[in-house]
């Protein structure tokens, strides 16, 4: 991960669990259960919420939000860290293989799941 | 969000939702879901492995997972996108917080919630 | 639990377990997990799909949803007779707290967690 | 739902929203984002302890679990309930589809998906 900044958060991170000996509790698995229940705190503050009231939200919702994106992204940087994981190049290769498996004049307009293409 | 390359993710997946007209469907409310789907297929490959087995994946599953990863982090950014939330901002701002949350000398080695101490 | 075809259905699940020797795998924690990934299955079929049309189903779509909703049931079970908790009691406990905390003539039409009243 | 103490809470359930004027955010969509807040919720009690020490929990922890079940089944019945699926009947023919799809001979101790045999 050449990124500096994403770099520096992620050994920021790594030193955050290493002086409180919480990598005993890093496991990927225990890192997987820690990312999805952040997850699912986003998805709290939207579950009664009609979709189009989701894209203007009121400041102090708008702050809220935004600390539950860090939170799934610090443990995403965790996994990454623990699984030798280099998540821009991963990600750039998976935006590759997305636009192969959804080519614009197949899929455009359509929500459907590529297998059911 | 200064980092480039982060941007720049952004920026080609919104490019990337907006030539296959799926920005109808990039609804904050929608892409929590979409996200939570994502770290549920993650947690699915740790889900019957013990602890200790996920930390060295053999390459065919570090394959699969790292991809899972970035899907995560694909939806991440579209909320971001979304939301107009500077994700590297936002997490040093949460480090910040969690650091006064959890000093070391009070959690050292316990896993706790804040709340419970 | 006193209710005998769920009981029964306890029953046969932790048979259909033992027959498997997978009772090794099925820890109230990797349960939980398991749960947690066929919640998120059947959070797949409604991601993308606005609210009102998840009222009535194409018939296929149905059919699996149908299914998800009793995967969910079958981890729930499985976790009940691990952990050894009467559902249908600790149900009605639980509606009777919910009664509770959320009384008719404070909440009516709002939803609000009680936390924010 | 034959099953009288099952189709009694769903019933009460049913009840209990439209006292409230809830049923108005009680959209199959909604309540599948509820039902995969509340299965995180039980992941959380889990998410950094080890497999072995989730079968015996201590009495407050087991009591704060139980209803986190329970929560869990008070969604899966509102979704039963707005999509017309007869919970019990369902589960006991998805219980007929797993028989065919792990038969004992070919799974016995093995923790794979149907799909990677």
């Amino acid at each position: 991960m050449q990124d500096s900044e994403v770099n520096e958060l992620m050994l920021a991170l790594r030193q955050f669990a290493k002086d409180r000996d919480w990598e005993q509790f890093h496991s990927p698995k225990n890192l997987s259960m820690a990312l999805s229940v952040e997850a699912s705190e986003l998805l709290e503050h939207f579950q009664w919420v009609p979709s189009e009231a989701t894209y203007k939200l009121a400041d102090a919702k708008h702050k809220l939000v935004s600390y539950e994106l860090a939170d799934i992204f610090i443990y995403l940087l965790r996994l990454c860290d623990q699984l030798d994981v280099d998540l821009l190049e991963t990600t750039r290769q998976k935006m590759h293989i997305n636009e192969q498996r959804y080519p614009v004049d197949k899929v455009k307009g359509s929500s459907k799941k590529y297998s059911e293409y």
